[in-house]
């Protein structure tokens, strides 16, 4: 907020409004303002700026507090403050988002041949790679940072619409002055002062609880492959964190439980601010003062969790010998739909689905598994040799277009980084 | 999803894995489909496809029915079908915004000399004009509409993954299939698969609350400026719309009601939307079958009210006289901005401060206003002539920038709709 | 926390599980623990606890220290520090709320003959009294005090499972414990240890959300009422409070658009702390970690609208004499209802009814009232006599049952205060 | 609906205000009423009932068409309608929940001796016993059904207030016909007309959602337990559900996966009915219409997920021997926390750790568990005895205090039951 009223003082002074001396010692300290009387203020009138404002009067030079706040309204700066607060807030975040992509196109090509069992419904399903896994990821963490990156770059806008919008006490000079502070703060300039007009706060927020949203896809599957059972991932902490010292065996994913827990919180601050949107007339009452917290949370809650993501998947330790094993659990039960499609052309479809459904059910009786299952039927004996029947219960062999996909995940990642 | 399922089967035709005469009799009636089936089905499997298909190949010639569905999983069906719902629901969402967009254009031009008193916390603040606040609806409808036109034209996108996101079942050509069923349909083709990458049905969502949300600040406006004892505006409402036989006095304000309804519901759809993302490997085991209905809510919550809210600006009643007779309740008040700013020039900023202050405690005393009391003031009279208070007290001189913001919100419709 | 790990400390004592000299320094000092560090910690390893622990166990005697935290789990201590925090913050919010209560039941009494217009869908519809309004913000505001009250001396129970939730650390003497720690910090005894049971959050933060929403309707209402052009009540700030100096007509109803910012934010924490209620097996992934915050918050922002509403209604001022002119604004139109009623004893149900409706229409004419209309029909002049006419206009005359409803809030008011 | 006006009318002819004739036929034809010409002049008027009096004045003889729907308001219809929808579905809700609980107390009591590892953050972490498990679902289910029931049989109440509160239109009589109408209808009367005094539908809505989260924790529960690396659970689906014929080991958890599905939507909903509570004077503009589809909304989610818990759990398929398996994972890692506490008696408690600490991380070399591990060191072969070592690794003999727990959870659902 102290940046913002004074960067108004300078764009007082640059059109002509404030004399050119009043911006002399326009670098106030913002570090020794008395929060706390700010919000006792705040607590009275409703707004924290009208004390603000005193507060900083009294660290300026006479000629300079006289135009201190001039034409602006409590809600031009509390607004244009966020928005600067968004923009610095989204710096790190996108970095950290950007990292934490780099580090799932480095896995979905180094793991393309890690075969791993797809799960849909959380029950095994059919071959896939964990490649292509690490390649969803990249693809969501691509588009979440590349929507944040616009609005960062091109929506955040200068608020400054004076008591009710019409900017009537700066008289004619009203858009010039606000030409001038968008520029002094780097913010986009708005058609209209947007006191009561809500699409940008609302679509930072979407935006910002969309991110964590695609965050949270990528932390809970690294928390359900990492569960003891599974064992496929692990966090690879450092010495001392996430473990037990009374439950050695514990590797607990405090990074991943971290965005998550970050995540779960984002679509109430959302909903909050969404439902302020049908802000009264020229200001609101009730609906803008519910915003603040919310929307300055979800920066918090977005920043913490991309580094948290960030954190992790740099030392994320894969496990591709486990994911194999798992892979195996089911006695080859994961081929069914690979063998089926084969032996179909020896014997027609659908008597190819009977046998291997009906072989299916014999899976695990003696430990035996699909294909020694299969090799006992004589109609099999007789018309599939060995060896192609081999093939079709390799999951090698029902990949699917997995590496193209890949290939296109990797190819749209390095497009949007060569923007 | 008929036409998905059907689609899928031209695709498989057109990319040689199905045979020609597969798709001869592809215009299965729909119509004839018994929903309750489907729904006890659903019931049993979790999902109603497998059911459709049964149904839909009963339709089809035998050498049709043996591709139906082939290489594709129940996912890939609704969610396409939701993205082919949403593309044809947002056609005539569109229209209602655009003609409600022009609606608004119309009334900031004519109003631009409509004077209304403009209101913060809801209290009257300083003068602003209908025209202006028309210009700020304006503002808020095209850029809704053009964000959702954005969507519709260039985000929704195909689902066709297989089993679990490989589209192994496609051997080779899944990813051709891919292309030819999005042509197919005239949806977008995604870079991957996105069975659990769920950012297109949020920003979907997020996008239609953001329009509720600022079609709900228009209608809520009109809400307010309907009340019996500010009256400036009224709904208009053909015979018996709106009436109440026993309470003549009463216009109720129906469709601004409806358009709030809808929108009221809208962030709690849209939040859960957002806290079904975190879904599991390949697909959810909940999250992504909440999202059905929330979606398919939205599209028609965000239709009906754009539908109520083009009716309502159609045939708003606007008051001027009365916006005026609203201006002059507070005696001169709301002027005092103005006129303090103006004696400023004459007598110092900070004794025109107190004048104005202590004359405006006075106001209303025998019915005297402002510019009485201030003229009885020997300070004033000495100092300041007549007609320079007269022209400080006229709300006409304190519009500041409206004008012009007016122009900037046209010319910027303009430019989008010659877009 | 230190609280609730010195009262393990005394309890394990009680209980034989730790000697006798264990608790003799157990005043820790809370004040002097480095809650940054204790941030830094929680960062790495994901609960605030263990770092908690070793700082309160370096100011502890050895003997002490080393039973400090013995058989608890982190969690353990989190979920009850919460209670803890919940039930000494209701304390202050459920005396707000009593006060509020009290000044609604001298409203409700003092108010019995201010005629008001009672207004549906914002539009002025029959005659009602100020009376019965604020008996209505009675029934409200004892509601919500008397569920939050109950909660809070029921429910709000200790939390002891130990690392899984069988107590196993603490041997046979696990329930002993849990028995002693709810009897010295003076909380419930669950039945079963609730670390994936989250009902109790659940329901404390839903009646916070519903508390809050009850609170907004009556700060709504004063909005509302307090509009310039309605004026029937003022906030009555002290001086300096809600004005603004260069608006001096303006007087901004502070206190309730805190109550409403506040309301406004719990729909969607209470909707967070809903949707983190599938946690996981014995301790959630996330669920239970975003809990925190959101709960901590409902019980800021309840007791703040609290303290804020009820320094509102101390301070409301009330004017009758605005309300009745505001009656008359329609010029009878809103004793239609009672008149269409009392012609119809003379002429029939559906003649009258055609009779009203006709003059209703013709009311505003000339400045012509409704009984004025009505008088000069020759079929009211022959069969009405004016006395009659004059009662059914009678705002007074049309109130129903306000009187005896003022009078039920008022008992029940005084029953649950007995209680 | 049409009970509601019927039994109104009945109340008229009760209380005196109708004519004894008028209720004769009052068991008007609900079936035969338009419901799309309902829809549309509701579209019109903004509430269905003035179409609904009409089209059910049709249907009655003339003396009680004339006295249809007299002294009433449509949201007096319309509340007193939901109410009775509520109180119908709750009566299957219970039921089901009733069920469900019951299967939980069977199986509590049948499980006590069926170790399991306990699981948090998903890993695990000590033994516990599926009937420990069990008795947790119970508590929770019996704790939501109680709260439901209390609801249903206590809170819901009739709405009377005619136009605007007051109940004018009924004269002196308007609380002798609240009386009769609630006595009619089997629903609460209430203190005072509720009609922007929404704590009702909230709760009702907070308690739905409370108990949708309550059965969506058993339900993941039982979705992880599936898994298929883990196993222990399954749900046992009759022949045809939840299988995939293309991938014949997927044992689809269709019924668990419902339930988190329904729950999933349950904290949006709430928070929209907590989010509309704001209510306008004597009847809101947007916050009561939007209550109506998310009301009825979770009624119909917590019923359907009721069902499918209830039929989930009656088929649960339990599988012991796999919990003692996956138990035995980690090498008798799990144990750590016992058997250090044992070794802490014979060499003190720091040095017992360590020990601990440093087998711990020997454990899995070559296939040896913690005990072999243990055994090897000199140090705990001189001072323990062989069998006291193997008495601390047995999970056995480290359940704590779980069987008390379970008698706990079953003596309180008796108790419960009995009331």
């Amino acid at each position: 907020m102290v940046d913002v009223e004074l960067a108004l003082l300078r764009s007082l002074v640059r059109t002509g409004l404030a004399p050119p001396d009043a911006e002399t010692d326009a670098d106030a300290d913002a570090g020794s303002i008395d929060i706390g009387a700010l919000g006792v203020s705040s607590g009275e009138r409703g707004t924290p700026v009208p004390a603000l404002v005193r507060t900083l009067g009294d660290q300026l030079a006479e000629q300079s507090a006289r135009f201190l706040h001039r034409g602006a309204t409590s809600q031009d700066i509390v607004d244009t403050a966020i928005m600067l607060v968004a923009r610095r807030a989204l710096d790190p975040l996108l970095a950290d988002l950007g990292s934490a992509a780099g580090v799932c196109a480095r896995l979905a090509e180094e793991h393309r041949a890690s075969l791993q069992p797809a799960r849909t419904l959380l029950q095994q399903a059919v071959p896939s790679t964990f490649g292509l896994k690490a390649a969803g990821w990249l693809v969501a963490l691509d588009s979440a940072r590349s929507a944040l990156a616009h609005i960062g770059q091109r929506d955040l806008a200068v608020q400054l619409g004076g008591a009710a919008g019409t900017l009537a006490a700066l008289g004619e000079r009203g858009l010039e002055v606000t030409a001038e502070l968008a520029r002094e703060l780097g913010l986009a300039q708005p058609v209209l002062p947007w006191h009561t007009i809500r699409l940008l706060p609302a679509r930072l927020a979407c935006e910002l609880a969309a991110g964590l949203g695609a965050m949270a896809k990528i932390a809970r599957d690294v928390i359900l492959l990492a569960q003891t059972e599974v064992a496929e991932l692990s966090e690879g902490a450092p010495e001392g964190h996430g473990g037990s010292s009374t439950m050695p065996q514990k590797r607990n994913p405090v990074k991943p439980i971290a965005v998550v827990a970050c995540a779960q919180r984002a679509p109430g601050l959302a909903a909050t601010i969404l439902s302020s949107m049908a802000q009264e007339h020229e200001r609101a009452a009730g609906g803008w003062q519910a915003e603040w917290e919310p929307l300055l949370e979800l920066l918090r809650l977005c920043g913490s969790a991309a580094s948290s993501l960030h954190e992790l998947l740099d030392r994320l330790e894969i496990h591709p010998d486990r994911m194999r094993a798992n892979l195996n659990l089911t006695g080859g039960l994961l081929m069914s739909e690979s063998v089926a499609a084969v032996l179909a052309e020896y014997i027609g479809r659908s008597r190819a689905q009977e046998l291997v459904e009906a072989a299916a059910r014999r899976v695990g009786e003696d430990g035996r598994e699909l294909g020694d299952v299969l090799l006992e039927l004589p109609e099999i004996a007789a018309t599939v040799d060995r060896q192609t029947l081999k093939r079709a219960l390799s999951p090698e062999n029902y990949l699917g277009v997995a590496d193209r996909l890949i290939d296109r995940a990797l190819a749209a990642h390095r497009d949007r980084g060569s923007k």
